[in-house]
């Protein structure tokens, strides 16, 4: 038996493009000799289709995929993740089932058991758990189908869940096993998820096929890194990674367990790719080509900048330096270079003239009050107008260069340097940008080196340096890292040896700059927690603050 | 046996703050001479914490505040709904729980069964539901506890649900009930509140007592309404609304079911004081005093500023007028008459200056390029630096002043009148803006009544009107209602009888403007539908798109 692992990028609520990317995949498949072909999880709504769910008209929608998909699956079985009605009155209206299609016919359908509602996830707003667990009879051979996340309970470690489904299936005595799932990108995710693959394979003594999303979904970055594993729990081949591939398997191949193909799993290499395809698809997804961003010479821009080339074309990349009276000379200088290097278009448009009527015109309500954080702001701002105007005018998407620990702490201007549709490096700390920064330069000087060498200032005061208010990143970056993504409290973070008074104040800056997060661009997530749908905290709250 | 019904205003997080005011609390209604006093759901803490649940401090400063508050539970029973652990491994870390404090100590605790995971609510994000189920016995009777959404599914009709908790607390024959709940307010919830106290005491014919919050927490308004009903069903008392109380009452009056108070129930009544609440508490519990709004002589503006005054009082309500060459004589003239009936400080800052500035800088790059929506945006990005600058400079929060019907459609200028830390009238469509603006001129003309009568416009390009790019506010609002609160899709809406080619329309400009609503304010949520932590969609879906 042959089985086709097709790692697709699917398109949230286009039915009609999901559709016919899956009915051209069949036919791949086909001629690849395939049996089966497995797409992944709720792969005809696109992965995740929120409060769309909530919407009769889409799963109708849904379902019509289905049974258009089902017509096609002559010669060939389909497996394939949808949502489906739950015809009981009690409980949710919805199942997230995976479908077997063979013969023109829904010959059988799992629905999922333990649905993910934490972090990014919210499962249980819309599905109810599967009660009955069945195998499907194929060719002579029993499957066992599974959906995501129920396949990370094995042998019943996972504390989050009190149930196993395989353990249920294995009852029937499968073949093998296949999972279609949506299991976003962390840039420690993939090595999490062959553990569990191994895990399950050395419990059921048996092939499991895994079949993954490969795009993004605004924050959300699925990598692909669809998986074959052998019984004897060797790799058989993990597929590529932020791609599409269509391949088939031979059972009796993968059953041997010999061939053993990985992906390369560098951090950095990681992250790259990921964001690349984070910017791709926001931009391809939502209609758009063109992008535009402001150049300060600082390594943020430079590092967004690099980024969005790569996504999206030197043609379709635009960078506006905006320098102020406070700009130093370096700064111009750092920023051409990077553009010229990269070779994009670039403009110069100075902001003093706009600082100076918004002063002259404030004058009458400021007085002689001094200067402060007021005039800082009205600099990034104004340079967040420009570039709106040039979004307006001529169709860009303005990019975000906020960094993770600025947003953390609330180190930028709210409509200013806050501004723009995406947020590409808002996942990444201070020191993670000069490490990929660094990487980008690995062969060839790309990012000029001054600008990773030089202190990171804002240049919004006379000789402004971000040290001048915030920590060494090396520590507020550990600090952020205990405090977000593991969830230590004060006392925990300060047990570790760092300064008590330093990590009350940096909790203290994260809790309160909640309100500027609230207002800001959707971040494109790479480490097991990022800012957005997935850290979900009061505004008003009053807790280390 | 008398019970003490304790309405009061929590503060997230802020568990000394909230335990000093429910050690006041014990104290009066021990003065009253109540043998229990009853607070709501998650007192301790407030509601909703959300992610803060996930820090283990948190948890261990909630239970210290059960701990302190069972010392005080002398003389008197406290009931006090805290999160608590759950100390089985599988599952969820933690239950949502209310105990039963007396002689210094814990007596009992009741878990929450229906843990609510839709709009607003993601319970099932943090919480174990409930799998025992026991009364409290104290002075001769016997209690039954419950928590919120455990007494909705009464009879197990709720169709979200499969277990009713009471039907299994009747097993004990309990003597009369006590639920703490979180339940936040729109305008139509204090009706559903009654029907199913009134489906629970007719099923179990015996007294209740329903504890609510009555207080704001940014999108959420709580608006109080606590309740005792008899045991035939009357109505004995509903507790005022949006606003704290304390008061006892005698058991054996309350089976007699003699009085019968109710509230007032009037929509825009009762959406005007939730909007003041949530204004005054956003502000209170951020440690703010100021507002400060752009005041255009529109309706929206006008709106914004009379309940921002009746929130925090005239002298902290500050307007900005910014005409533009757009600008009618009009609008001026009704934006001052307004803050002159306020008695409000205001401040004129023509934007024609900083508009000028721009185009001139902007001149080389966009050349000869027609005046379009970049010109418009402009503009209102301009007034939005301004307040922001005042804020900045001052120490004002800036109130957002857009309407959800101008959100739902994207007719508003992201960083421009979009800017401002809190969306005070973003859940009333504008036929609501109009209703309620006449609602509050019932008695004297406060709102210009050419305010509400002239035809609404932006004012951002000559002799603009809403209606020149919108359809009349009527069958716009209408359409908008039956997507966005009733989840209607074309289909349904178009059988209504609507033009196939508005809905088509509206939908698609409901969908694309993701981006924008994802970057703006928290709105005060007054429906069963409001923009923001209800109603999660994609930014990159293609449905209706």
């Amino acid at each position: 038996m042959k089985i086709a692992v097709a790692q697709l990028n699917f398109h949230i609520g286009n039915f009609e493009g999901n559709t016919k990317k899956m009915l051209r995949a069949v036919a791949t498949a086909k001629k690849q000799g395939a049996d089966i072909v497995c797409f992944s999880e709720l792969a005809t709504c696109g992965y995740p289709p929120r409060d769309f769910l909530e919407f009769d008209d889409f799963i109708r929608k849904a379902e019509h995929s289905v049974e258009t998909l089902a017509k096609a699956a002559k010669g060939i079985a389909i497996v394939v993740g949808s949502p489906s009605r739950n015809p009981v009155v009690e409980g949710k209206d919805l199942y997230n089932s995976v479908n077997f299609l063979v013969n023109g016919k829904v010959k059988h359908v799992q629905h999922k058991t333990l649905l993910p509602t934490y972090d990014i996830f919210d499962e249980y707003r819309y599905f109810e758990p599967a009660s009955e667990f069945n195998i499907v009879k194929y060719k002579g051979k029993k499957i066992a189908l599974t959906v995501c996340e129920d396949i990370w309970n094995i042998g019943n470690e996972n504390p989050m869940y009190d149930i196993c489904p395989m353990d249920l299936l294995m009852k029937h005595e499968p073949d093998f096993m296949i999972n279609v799932s949506a299991s976003p990108f962390s840039y420690t995710h993939a090595e999490a998820r062959i553990h569990v693959l191994k895990a399950n394979v050395e419990r059921y003594k048996m092939p499991i096929f895994y079949i993954n999303h490969a795009g993004a979904q605004t924050e959300l970055i699925f990598d692909g890194g669809s998986f074959v594993m052998s019984p004897n729990g060797n790799v058989f081949e993990e597929m590529v990674h932020f791609k599409e591939v269509i391949k088939t398997f031979n059972l009796t191949e993968v059953k041997k367990g010999k061939t053993s193909k990985l992906q390369p799993k560098g951090k950095m290499k990681r992250i790259h790719d990921a964001l690349v395809l984070g910017v791709k698809d926001y931009f391809g997804k939502l209609g758009f080509k063109k992008a535009i961003l402001g150049l300060s010479g600082g390594i943020d821009s430079a590092l967004t900048l690099v980024l969005a080339v790569k996504a999206l074309g030197k043609d379709n990349v635009r960078a506006v330096l905006m320098p102020s009276q406070y700009s130093s000379d370096h700064s111009i200088k750092d920023a051409v270079d990077l553009a010229e290097n990269l070779g994009i278009q670039y403009d110069i448009v100075p902001i003093k003239n706009i600082y100076k009527t918004y002063m002259k015109e404030l004058k009458p309500l400021f007085g002689d009050l001094p200067f402060n954080i007021t005039e800082e702001n009205i600099q990034a701002r104004g340079r967040g107008m420009i570039l709106m105007a040039m979004s307006n005018k001529f169709g860009h998407i303005v990019l975000n260069t906020s960094n993770k620990s600025e947003a953390a702490v609330g180190y930028g201007t709210l409509y200013g340097d806050m501004c723009g549709g995406l947020s590409v490096i808002g996942d990444l700390y201070k020191t993670e940008v000069f490490e990929l920064c660094r990487w980008i330069n690995r062969r060839k000087e790309i990012i000029p080196n001054n600008t990773i060498t030089k202190p990171p200032s804002a240049e919004l005061r006379p000789n402004q340096k971000d040290s001048d208010s915030l920590p060494d990143y090396d520590i507020l970056d550990e600090i952020l890292f205990q405090y977000i993504e593991k969830t230590q409290g004060p006392n925990e973070i300060i047990a570790m040896g760092f300064d008590p008074k330093l990590v009350k104040r940096v909790l203290r800056l994260v809790n309160i700059n909640e309100f500027k997060r609230y207002q800001t661009a959707p971040v494109l997530r790479v480490s097991s927690k990022a800012f957005g749908m997935g850290r979900r905290m009061p505004i008003v709250g009053k807790y280390l603050s």
